[in-house]
């Protein structure tokens, strides 16, 4: 099977960042395996247009919180397709600003299983294939909240800053050993229906239109950075990168109308 | 009860930097109670020790990986012993290095029940009581791992990552109310007997020795910070600090050996 | 002379943190030395407040600017009044919101060497003498500016981020030679009428009343956590601690009111 | 003139990263404009080569130090070439590894002018430029020492850490008005003759091999991270990104023999 092509998998593979990254990756010759955990005809929408594009992919449904079910997808898709040559964690937990009344233990334990377990989960069964092939790489859609808390982010911050912290575990571990782990800072909203546009329900056009041109994230124009970060040398890798729309304020910097009482 | 002192809690009282603390608190007239999971003999001698030196404490066994073992611990100490004014999260879960594949789930799991869940649980039970006082603190201790992820770190720095991105969310929701949050990066090694010493078991000493004159953090002095963040007005509060003994390179230096290639 | 006392040496005392500072030394048993621009009548009143007080002090005038005045400074000090044990630089380079247009070269410059280079004088000057000494201590005043480049600070956040990374690099060179570096974050509004109170002319005092109960970070309180850092135990050392009034957003926060479109 | 070509200036432009990039931009499209302070043959050699590869570029031979040069540089480039859609701020300030006391003021103000104040002068010149037409990106070449500072580096990394912070404030006054600053951390040791190589001298190409296979960034395939974030859309623009070989140990991480008496 000369012929076979390089596999990409991404896990939440959504109408947004996770559905463009992997037709980009399908218009750059990969067979495309995207997982969500529910919605089969939306997905099977987003590998059919991919497939009328030209491009190769499949679909799977699967519940990242449930036991062996990352295990069991890599375990099929490295037997049944082929070799994973780039994986994409891109399951996030956000629900929304609570406060820590109003975020139950099982929220918070739900937002560790999807934002920083399931991680753990895919690079402990697929590392250990791509370490014996001597590359690969491993891209991780990232948010704010793991370079910042803020108020109300209890469930969100906590996982997503254990998603960071252990990014860099698993590059440290595995670049010398030629996979290549990247984490991607999405610091500003994207045009993404299945999730913030679930989260702002019919104000999501609204909120859109407020943001004025180019406010948003296009989730197919981001597409573009996770392909060059794969794509990269080993002589030449980044770890970690952010992204947001030019007339985002980023994470760091307060809104300019704030005084400079303090800076 | 106007002579009734405040109570200082600390979870995770071993030999090291909570048993430390919780001293200069009862030497500073607080009720200290000192919470620990096993060796109900060196929890009576440490609550004997501050007793002899004429101060007040208590000790509780307590497993905080157990569900409601922390909210009853919280609500016993406040029942019978007073209202909490200043709270310590010092519980650990550093395991050494570990690779991946020498990382079962279990063991990142528990990382994550010690290291962030629990600190989850104990501003979950004990914050709506501080903010009706309005007023209160919580000291968390943290590590080196909580702001950057070395190999064969993934449990520890997934759980003390989460941990530092928790302790902004919190001080976040908390600090307009009067609670004070506190997340100290003890970035360097201490003289714990119950935790570097039994990860080090008999080459303990001669690490220590090798270490210098105050080459490792005494937890005594360790303790008089974590008194003064305590007890900063509120008009002039910390939120985050770092300690290391001087002759240890801070995280974030390379080791003076190293070239300057890319300085 | 074994009742010589002990020197605190601070450059940029006005009436806000450096003088409450130099106070602070003086009730713990320093001779205080205050430096400072202009207004040689507010110097002395500072100077005669802490020997109403019972408190040593001498003030100095000086142009930080100007080439050889801290060396100067620093001989003259050592060889009339004694050896430094702690010098503070308290310079700051804030000028209020400039667009880059509005900000000539000059004032860039003038930014740099009051907050940058100044220092680097400062401890050019003045290491050599401590490490013959194998003791002292250099606490360094920052600003929110010198970890994130808001609008508008263009030669502010530059000189502030210099001096971060100069405070690290002197940390690593010093530390292990008995100096103990420490970089203070006043990532808050502070009662300082010399400097913010002149920023904000007749409106400071509107400011202060607007930002609340203890809204405002009171240069005294302030001083407690300076006084803090110089005598932590060489076992137990501080390089960086960020402050500001429990009712202030930290600089990595957004506003409660911001969505989590980010998050 | 409808079919001019973009303009690309690179300041900084030597056989490493400036002389590669700029053979990128020439690849790509534009008209490469090259600067540097010295070697006329060096810079007639690398505008040849593009020439010769079916491109367009120019050289300019400036002391980026001296009053006026930038500005008139980009005066000329703008009027007698055409307007700048990129430009590349890409001076470095490393001089090796200097102890406080063999670090005279005036090698500390180069390294300023040339790290920090050369960006400032670019930004001040160029941007109004690009705010008129709505459109450009600056693109700055910048070090591990802007995020720590190590043992010896105090000239370079004060003026790395200014640069940082400058970039984050131009970017926050900028890049709402179309402007794209892009601050690229390269953390690694890169096959550049003409710095690198300068300061390891006969050492170098030891050097490159005791790093192995793929150990040194090629600044050619850096050249294509640069590509990619000054084509990136407005709507997801990266303002920080890192590089660095498989093999080397990112800053923030211990080399892998450090043990964990502190993680």
């Amino acid at each position: 099977m000369a012929d076979r092509k390089p596999v990409f998998l991404v896990i939440g593979a959504g109408a947004g960042i996770g559905g463009h990254v992997a037709k980009r990756f399908a218009e750059g010759g990969y067979h495309a395996v995207l997982a969500r955990r529910s919605d089969e005809a939306g997905l099977q929408k987003l590998v059919d247009q991919i497939g009328d594009a030209g491009g190769e992919a499949s679909g799977r449904l699967l519940d990242a919180a449930e036991d062996g079910s990352i295990e069991d997808l890599v375990e099929q898709v490295e037997g049944e397709i082929g070799p994973i040559h780039c994986a994409m964690y891109n399951l996030g937990a956000q629900i929304g600003n609570r406060t820590l009344p109003n975020t139950p233990h099982k929220t918070f334990e739900l937002g560790w299983r999807l934002g920083t377990f399931g991680l753990f989960r895919l690079a402990h069964v697929l590392t250990p294939r791509m370490v014996e092939r001597g590359t690969g790489s491993l891209l991780v859609t990232s948010a704010t909240a793991a370079v910042r808390g803020n108020s109300g982010q209890h469930s969100h911050a906590a996982a997503m800053g254990g998603r960071r912290m252990l990014c860099q575990t698993l590059n440290a571990e595995f670049a010398p050993q030629g996979v290549h782990v990247a984490h991607v800072v999405v610091d500003g909203s994207v045009d993404a229906p299945d999730t913030l546009g679930k989260l702002l329900g019919d104000q999501f056009e609204a909120y859109k239109a407020s943001k004025g041109d180019d406010g948003v994230i296009d989730p197919a124009a981001l597409a573009e950075t996770y392909w060059h970060l794969a794509h990269q040398p080993r002589n030449c890798w980044t770890h970690e990168v952010d992204v947001r729309p030019w007339t985002d304020v980023p994470w760091w910097n307060d809104n300019p109308i704030v005084a400079i009482d303090r800076d």
